[in-house]
């Protein structure tokens, strides 16, 4: 008997939040290398450094194709939908400015880690952990209401702080760097590190969004 | 007796018309500061001007809020709900440009404001009054038709000659300046203005479209 | 006898395939222009080059907005309304990125072709000529079900492919160019070319969610 019909509209246990849980894992994952990448980085080990990320990445990849399919193949209503698959997407992107980063560092070969690179990167790691906070708190929602408007909050904080590394490294770049070709360098892969605690914070924007809806 | 139900589905005046008014007078604002910094702007200024202009950007994210908070509260069909939060966004973009115009004349600190800033910062102003005018408008609808179909050619118009002297620009700076570092810093800035006028344009055919559907 | 209700309303040959198909074409004239110009052009046919692709990207324009007329004056419900459209929209976006690429050149005015451009361009060519392929096929789902899933891995091999000839560009690039000036413009112009074979893989995504939705 074929059944198809019958799976594709029976109540399914949601997959959606152990997903949630292992794209968060992977942000994790890929700012932890992106600190020591930052750190140790130098014109021997950058590939294998990238590489590492960029593995991380394409788990990303994987996991966010797997909530897409999952959607694709329960019976929500399309705001769920579209709200889920929005904030599956912005929590990948920050995995991708990681591998950008670390992609121009790799490519790039600047003189020297651009000033701010670790500060940066470990600011995107304490948003990865807030993430993660927050999407295990989303399982229970009535409950971890407050706890996670106050990791939403966090990010928020956090992209303050990264914001003021970005400008003084700025101001100071454009200062004292003549070199033209080493400021593109250096300009670009802090940008890509900044868009992803600017990105962390969207996905704070989300969780509120759907936390004001459904509760 | 506790009537949250009945206010939330209770019709309500909308309040969406006030709201994009105050957007629309926020992008005013900044593009008038704008013009006062691309004509007076130096070294000991730059930070007066870019606070001023940030202050109004910080005004239409709170009103970007209220917006969408408004929305939410009440009792409209997803579309319009859409429509209206995806015009209320485009036209918070608008002042965003502005904000990061200002904000890399001030972090960056070039040699001189880029020939043609002024020539710019007088289209986005002459967009943000037209873009006023097309809000007004949107309160009448059946009676305001016509006119609000020649703001949108208006902002369309603008957004040409903004174009023409942003590219008027580019090649001459390419061909003249020889020194990479301050080309980045004239560049950069000079693209955001482009893009102010831009959005200026994609916040006219956001009205067009609105006013297509609902007349 | 105004008829107007009904006319909305009757169901309609659909002429969304026609369009869609015109879009394609379009897309392959402005690729095989690009090829053109990145083989022979110079200082002196940059802008009769770039005139000409500009030519097919406003045709891709009108297009894009007859797409947009039809779909709104179609009876069809919103979630197919919303693909077609974001279908249309990221098939004018790969014409828009020729241009792009096109206009840097004849804008800034390299010294030299990027080494790569006449790479880049002719996998941009062959992703539009995937692209039409595809996109002739979706006139009959049922049949073509598995040669659409194939024209879309090949649109993922080329954008990987197109990636590695970036790369190695960068790479080369960072090393030996040491005119900051004239690294920006080789620079830009082949990140123009690489986000067309990008956006032509998000084409191929595109068309693989909705081959997914709807068979």
């Amino acid at each position: 008997m074929d059944n198809t019909f019958f799976k594709k509209f029976a109540p399914k246990e949601p997959k959606f939040f152990p997903i949630l849980n292992d794209i968060a894992a992977v942000i994790v994952s890929a700012s932890e290398l992106m600190i020591e990448f930052a750190t140790h980085g130098n014109a021997d080990n950058a590939e294998e450094y990238y590489t590492q990320i960029k593995t991380e990445e394409r788990r990303g990849d994987t996991l966010h194709n797997q909530i897409f399919q999952e959607l694709n193949n329960t019976f929500i209503t399309p705001f769920d939908r579209e709200d889920i698959h929005h904030l599956a997407t912005q929590m990948d992107d920050v995995t991708d400015y990681i591998n950008s980063a670390a992609k121009k560092v790799f490519l790039y070969n600047p003189k020297e880690m651009p000033e701010g690179a670790v500060e940066l990167a470990r600011l995107i790691k304490a948003g990865a952990d807030t993430i993660q906070q927050a999407i295990r708190s989303l399982g229970d929602l009535k409950k971890s209401r407050k706890a996670i408007f106050e990791h939403c909050t966090e990010l928020h904080r956090i992209e303050n702080q990264a914001d003021d590394i970005y400008e003084t490294f700025l101001i100071e770049l454009f200062e004292t760097q003549k070199d033209g070709v080493e400021l593109i360098k250096q300009k670009e892969i802090m940008q890509e590190l900044e868009k992803a605690t600017d990105t962390a914070e969207s996905v704070g924007k989300t969780i509120k969004t759907i936390i004001v809806k459904y509760t």
